[in-house]
């Protein structure tokens, strides 16, 4: 098994990228390449591994697409940019994953130009495991495209089933479609139309609507919604936990909860609680719907969350996937 | 000032809108009619209020729309429902403000259908104030209209300003789009033609995108969005600040943290916290771009959560930013 890893995206890149990228190969029987700036990539990576002979070895490419650029556009023209090589290298068979923690635009944008879509699949979708008190609810599609149709909601819904099934190992997932109510008639165009054709569908576990409250109180293992509507709920998330985390603090502070925990407490505490809460801590995303397996981390990745994302990635590559999803469309 | 309360609207109708209409008046200095089944509403009335000379009266209506009633349908039917007459109240001047925690689909139907939306306006607008660490964002719409078009949004954008500036009292709020991305370019084709239409509205202070995370954060004054996104983001927190709670809870049993706080400051931590956080303890939300002041409740609200939603109802009339609107369209 062998991940391309683009060392140069993320807010810390690259050098986090690599040393996420060494306690992988230390942790999972799994090779790596490293692709972008080769001569930055070995100076941090003789810093971190220094003699070790790990199963690492670096792929030049002297480009990076940044988050403001266009991504398709970006894709097309910067040939020799990381996320580009990078997805080039599972393209060509010579690694069987690709991640990044770069811009995520850049990141579905190569997958679908290099990696093509799989035959019937109108849009790719992210498919992000939002943590819930007794496990895990896979939203998507949270953001890898926009302005999605019912049709491309249904491949999402049959995608994301065979992922908590074969990936999270969920039995018999139950899929619910996000809208405004519970009722069949609720929601915009869109959801309705969506819930239709899903009622229809023999395929999967359809378990009705899910309201936005059903998501974080994991009542369905798979939400399927919009890339819009699902970027902006998850992003609304991650500010939520911290004005919750942030009040919580002054409240303890207020009513003297703070000097009876100490300080050492308190923020064990909340390292805690955050690490259970952060999406990120899940490591990483996979995209479904293109034809090779693709992860896509959180631009915030630090190497824990590098090194958990290459996890996923060697789950997802080792599932197979890939093939139950074309047998099901 | 007099306010028609739809009694039977609510989870814990009608006697919880009773006690916090028996408080609102007690507290605010304003009249209320209770709009219901009289024997019901007078019977809880006297348990409550007893001897005491409240400003209270009861008008009679002896049907109620339930949840699950197509919301427009119902109110064409249900002529004599407790919302179409406390609405009726409104449209005939017997009362200044109509206040409901029942079908939210339903209080909007009766304003649309009975109060008529102001003349340049397409869609009204549920206003959500959201709790942030430093004060509130006004989310809108929350709930009001799916599948809104970018003008309805610039409407909301200048209904929501105004309603930040004269009830709010926040100077030269601004104003922000939700979207995927900071980027003018970012969203979908609703996100981006709006984006152009309010760059070039010199009415609003404008800000630019705002993404999920900023809402809880309080970047911005106000917020903008199409109703059913603000429907799931509002939904998705209400979950979210659960979940959190719970898993705060178990971190604490699990570190010993429980011990030391003891089960009464624990408690009271909790309660603190959810007050700050619950957006019915706001009490209500305004429903802005009708002829009359209509604000809504959540249908899980209490007496308190009823009393509170009152007060912000006395305050949006007392704005009269109802003129200010027609002005500004």
């Amino acid at each position: 098994m062998k991940i391309a890893v683009d060392a140069m995206g993320g807010d810390k890149a690259p050098a986090e990228i690599i040393k996420g990228a060494v306690h992988a190969v230390q942790k999972y029987s799994c090779e790596i390449v490293l692709v972008g700036d080769s001569e930055k990539i070995y100076g941090i990576l003789n810093d971190v591994a220094g003699d070790k002979n790990l199963p690492i070895t670096v792929c030049h490419a002297d480009e990076v697409i940044q988050m403001n650029e266009h991504p398709a556009d970006a894709v097309r023209v910067k040939k020799n940019s990381s996320i580009v090589v990078a997805t080039n290298l599972v393209r060509d068979g010579e690694c069987d994953a690709v991640l990044s923690a770069g811009s995520t635009g850049a990141a579905v944008a190569a997958a679908q130009l290099i990696l093509k879509r799989i035959h019937g699949i109108g849009r790719p979708a992210i498919a992000t495991p939002i943590p819930t008190p007794n496990g895990t609810t896979l939203l998507l599609d949270s953001g890898a495209n926009v302005d999605s149709k019912p049709e491309h909601l249904i491949q999402s819904g049959i995608m994301g089933a065979l992922y908590a099934e074969h990936v999270l190992n969920i039995k018999n997932p139950s899929v619910a479609l996000l809208n405004i109510g519970e009722e069949e008639t609720k929601g915009n165009e869109q959801a309705k139309e969506t819930y239709q054709l899903l009622k229809n569908l023999s395929t999967i576990n359809f378990a009705g609507n899910a309201e936005g409250r059903d998501i974080p109180r994991g009542k369905f293992d798979v939400v399927i919604c919009d890339g819009f509507v699902g970027n902006v709920v998850l992003k609304f998330g991650e500010g939520l936990a911290l004005t919750i985390m942030e009040l919580l603090n002054e409240e303890l502070i207020a009513n003297g909860g703070a000097k009876l925990l100490g300080r050492e407490l308190i923020a064990a505490t909340f390292k805690n609680l955050s690490k259970r809460l952060d999406v990120s801590e899940n490591g990483g995303a996979p995209l479904l719907g293109v034809n090779g397996y693709c992860v896509i981390s959180h631009g915030s990745s630090d190497a824990k969350a590098i090194c958990s994302a290459i996890g996923v990635a060697k789950n997802y590559v080792d599932s197979k996937i890939l093939d139950r999803i074309r047998d099901a469309l």
